[in-house]
């Protein structure tokens, strides 16, 4: 196992045993924020090209590759990040289906190809740039949770160019956000069609926003039911639970 | 009794027995949307202007009344459903505090004052206009229900006109219209701050829309714990009961 990590790296599970991924406390862990976009995204199950943008250590393409047959490729800024999802798929045995390419999101459309893509998916940086200074945070940390190299607009821009007339965007984002997404999703020809709020327990107001558009596709929007992380008792919910771990 | 009814209308009691409503089946019933909106929307316990925009047969007006002391004026463009709405308030003795105008909400700001109001509320035709002709409508319903004589643009507009810096306006509407009216709100500078959806039961998509801005307010955007409706036994929810019979 050693020989796979570096530094304070440790190689977790996902979904049961199935899957391993190499994460790092203080570079760069994946968040339940991956777990359920992963899910909620639909991805064709057998050919296709799905693109996950922003995609840090390689969370959402090894937990789409549990639900597709797609080809993934993975774009991530950061040298570290991208050398960990690099390793997990090889560890993984997931070459053939995962690429990992270091770049620039701003930029990638003309790489990866214009109009060519089924699957839009990204998990981008939450936190304003201005919001970063306030936080003592670690470079890696801060890059890739600030809109710091990537605005939102720019994010949803490339995806509206890598998309398919019909490709689908998925994206995860803090409710907060949901106007200048959507406005942003329109103004590249993605119209939202689904969108589930997730609220951290019973009660609460939602903290966190699945939305996911068609490019070209009709005006249509579907609320669909809310998602609940914790139960009363404080522990996850069966569908939080299945989406972490596997149907046990 | 009689003497406050026409044709095949009747007098029905909101909230347990403190208020009553006249209603028409052939004409105008008010649907949950009205009571759902009137218990959604921020009012001012004890002063301040308040205007419902299509208005129907009053029923957020009467709402409303058990909430605020605030003076509310109520606008329908239809003569029958204005005066419906208008022996309703005189059969609750609530002159003093309610005005129902006949009149249409595109021209109706400069009526009622510029810029001076504390709350809009607005149940709004829901339907396209094109899905009225499909649909063999008696005329007063297909006016209430449909965006045959009022847009709701028109209506967003009318809303932004009417309050006061600060002063909150209060919708209604189906999720599918959501971009839509969030589009409107800002165009309008009504910045969206308080959403709801409305589900008719646990594991449904949502069918109602609860939506809440301030003039010229900040982005800041709050996505409200979901309502349910019925329960899985079919029954209203214990919080629904409470906005419809009051508290028991």
């Amino acid at each position: 196992m050693d020989e796979w990590l570096k530094d304070d790296e440790r190689m977790d599970y996902l979904l049961n045993e199935n899957l391993r991924i190499i994460q790092s406390p203080s570079v760069f862990s994946f968040s339940l924020d991956a777990v359920l976009l992963s899910r909620f995204v639909n991805v064709p199950h057998h050919k296709g090209s799905i693109v996950d943008l922003c995609a840090g250590n390689g969370a959402i393409p090894l937990f789409l590759s549990a639900r597709t047959k797609a080809k993934i490729t993975a774009v991530e800024l950061q040298d570290r990040l991208a050398d960990m999802a690099e390793r997990s798929v090889k560890y993984n045995e997931l070459e053939e289906q995962i690429e990992i390419i270091k770049g620039d999101v701003k930029t990638i459309a003309p790489v990866l190809g214009v109009e060519k893509h089924d699957v839009v998916t990204c998990n981008p940086p939450y936190f304003l740039a201005h919001e970063a200074s306030d936080k003592n945070l670690k470079e890696h940390m801060a890059i890739a949770r600030h809109e710091i190299h990537l605005k939102l607009d720019e994010m949803i821009y490339t995806t509206g160019k890598l998309l398919k007339q019909g490709g689908k965007a998925a994206f995860v984002h803090r409710p907060g956000r949901l106007l200048d997404i959507v406005t942003a999703m329109r103004a590249n020809r993605i119209e939202p069609k689904r969108i589930q709020f997730v609220y951290p327990k019973s009660g609460k107001e939602a903290n966190t926003l699945l939305i996911e558009g068609i490019k070209d596709g009709k005006p249509d929007l579907k609320i669909l039911p809310p998602l609940y992380v914790y139960d009363d008792a404080g522990e996850y919910t069966p569908v939080v639970r299945e989406m972490l771990y596997g149907k046990e």
